[in-house]
């Protein structure tokens, strides 16, 4: 499978290159691996995790803020530039990175996940979903050629394959297949639409729970020339164990087929759940997670996380995190931070943002250094002691 | 008048040095004036605008921000700090400058004005003002004395005198001469508390819109030995010509004793009016006022203001000032400001606030600059051109 990918038409300049460095070791300890993904706007080493600008701006920072975190890429939502400004006004204005002054590369999603989870009175077919607007109520219809419509006139780096998510646990077994047949169906349209030369376009593998859907669904769409793989339909309401179980599904597969594609594991963000996501071979990551806690004033700390509510920090003169590099850490103590949340001040949620995206990011370089020199397996217990600990209540923030 | 503060004791550094750099031309065409007033922490060019940091923070905006605006001196609040994080806790910190990262000069207002407009059920009588707090309700008393200690634990460059303004306009005679008596004797009893060697403090004069109580709380206050004289009880319900009528009552009796001391006009912020004030001869001033509005999407530039809210911005894809030099405008579009603020993206608050506050700090620059030149009273045709137009609801914001 995966060889129209291979043997690109001699006029198109692959938009996704996807370079091995260091492949998985032969004992079997891992398969975590270290990689490089090189696109229109930049080159993204692997593993990598995202930072989520919904609305053309990762809420509360601004690009320099990103780039001095250490993103490389970042994800924006599809469904939220659609209703607001709108795709075409975003083309018009020269493109979603110009529009908002992001000179690196970006991944669109499908709006797939939104359009089920936020949209209201929602109708599902086979053509598409029709759905109302969150915003004004406004009736919508997004279909997989829609879908990937917009993401060309949004010019994202990555475009990505119209979707129908469900709830991985909880969604019983008949809507689980139907809608990951509709989902299998729905990528080889979202393929057959894009024309944009410059522009990646990854497929879904969807499958729930369910080994045989997830395989079935791993067959499908590793089987179309995608320039990567995503995984949807986990960072829900499964546990970490059924959500590893899924992942040796899908990788078993693709690394049977020795399938050369980046894989994405959708909306997963606490540290812990990426470790083992990569420790299982994934590539790339997405969630809010880390800055929506952060928003929260939920801090990230080596071990353990500070809730900046607490009473204990308005005396406490020490940084949040020791040794950090980021501007909060570097400039303010935690009684500071603790003021400003306490006085719901604006700049509260840019340091807070700040942290917690310098933290999973550093958290990402330190398993590929670890990855390139060959020590990431013994260094796991390690890597999951750093890790915050993991909750499913935590963890289960998708990207919206 | 003002004969002690010239000559300080021989073991004591003053705090604050002013020196004119510049004096009005002798051909009366105008009062303003050049200086330099130069503080603990740094040397604050005159005339100058001080941003509003009310919780130890100027909203939205970090210390770094403020430098790129060129800001070289904030007020803070001394009200909202002894209540939220408290003035015992920040002195613990290490002082107002440590904790909120702001290593340039810092003025703490009184908190007269905050206790009298923002306390609940406040009582005033002539030992202090016993009033509730905004925050939970709980019971307080300031006191000169007690404004003062608040003041030297936060550790600003210049502490300001306690008080009790009115608003000038609206307030009965009998009200007012009893405000502005009592002004008068806490300015005594706010210089008699303050030990501090390390930091300067003003006085304040009240006397509403009345010539007379102005000219004689010119006279107490002048007669003290401060650092610097503030202008308290205006920038509220007053018209232009009110304020000005007040503010030559003031300035011709302070030239006419040749008082030395550097001259701040409370509350006033749109730049029209502080050019009138610069006119008149006042050399410093703060106000919420370009930071607050840019909260709400009116943005300054030379001539107009545009508000953000208008559908016309929504394609525009000009900067919102050509050639200004704050992050908003040279990185982002109209466009991209204005789907910020419809989307109610915490960037939007930044990026506004840093491009209102550049603009205001530049025109201050601009007008040193003429002054510098001796091109001020010609240029000041051109210079109210440039001014934001000023508008009696827009001006009537004091810092709060």
């Amino acid at each position: 499978m995966a060889t129209a990918h291979e043997t690109p038409a001699p006029d198109r300049v692959p938009p996704a290159k996807f370079e091995v460095l260091v492949a998985p070791p032969a004992d079997g300890s891992t398969r975590a691996r270290l990689g490089r993904l090189t696109l229109p706007h930049g080159v993204v080493e692997t593993p990598q995790f995202m930072p989520v600008g919904t609305n053309a701006t990762v809420k509360a920072l601004d690009p320099h803020d990103l780039r001095a975190a250490g993103a490389t890429i970042i994800l924006s939502n599809t469904y939220h530039l659609y209703l607001r400004p709108g795709h075409e006004r975003i083309a018009r204005l020269g493109g979603l990175h110009q529009f908002m002054a992001w000179n690196r590369p970006i991944l669109t999603d499908s709006g797939g996940f939104q359009v089920v989870s936020l949209g209201e009175l929602r109708k599902i077919d086979d053509g598409g979903v029709t759905f109302q607007s969150h915003l004004d109520g406004s009736y919508h219809r997004f279909t997989p050629e829609l879908s990937i419509e917009v993401q060309e006139a949004l010019g994202s780096d990555i475009a990505v394959a119209f979707d129908q998510p469900v709830p991985p646990a909880s969604t019983a077994p008949t809507a689980l297949a139907e809608a990951t047949a509709r989902s299998n169906v729905w990528a080889a349209r979202s393929l057959e639409a894009h024309t944009r030369p410059d522009q990646a376009i990854f497929g879904i593998i969807q499958g729930g729970l369910d080994p045989e859907l997830r395989a079935e669904s791993t067959r499908v769409v590793a089987g179309l020339p995608f320039d990567g793989i995503c995984i949807g339909g986990l960072a829900g309401d499964e546990t970490p164990a059924q959500r590893e179980a899924t992942l040796d599904v899908v990788v078993e597969l693709l690394e049977a087929a020795a399938d050369p594609r980046p894989r994405y594991l959708m909306g997963l963000g606490s540290p812990v759940d990426l470790l083992e996501a990569v420790h299982r071979g994934i590539d790339i990551f997405d969630s809010v997670l880390p800055a929506r806690v952060a928003r929260n004033g939920q801090l990230w700390v080596p071990g353990g996380r500070l809730n900046m509510r607490n009473a204990q920090f308005v005396d406490d003169q020490r940084p949040v995190q020791e040794g950090c590099r980021c501007p909060l850490c570097r400039n303010f103590s935690r009684a500071y931070l603790a003021h400003l949340f306490r006085s719901e001040e604006l700049l509260a949620y840019r340091l807070a943002t700040c942290h917690n995206l310098t933290f999973t990011l550093d958290f990402m370089a330190e398993i590929r250094s670890q990855l390139r020199s060959g020590t990431f397996a013994a260094g796991l217990p390690e890597l999951r002691a750093t890790a915050t600990p993991s909750r499913s209540s935590a963890s289960a923030v998708q990207s919206q």
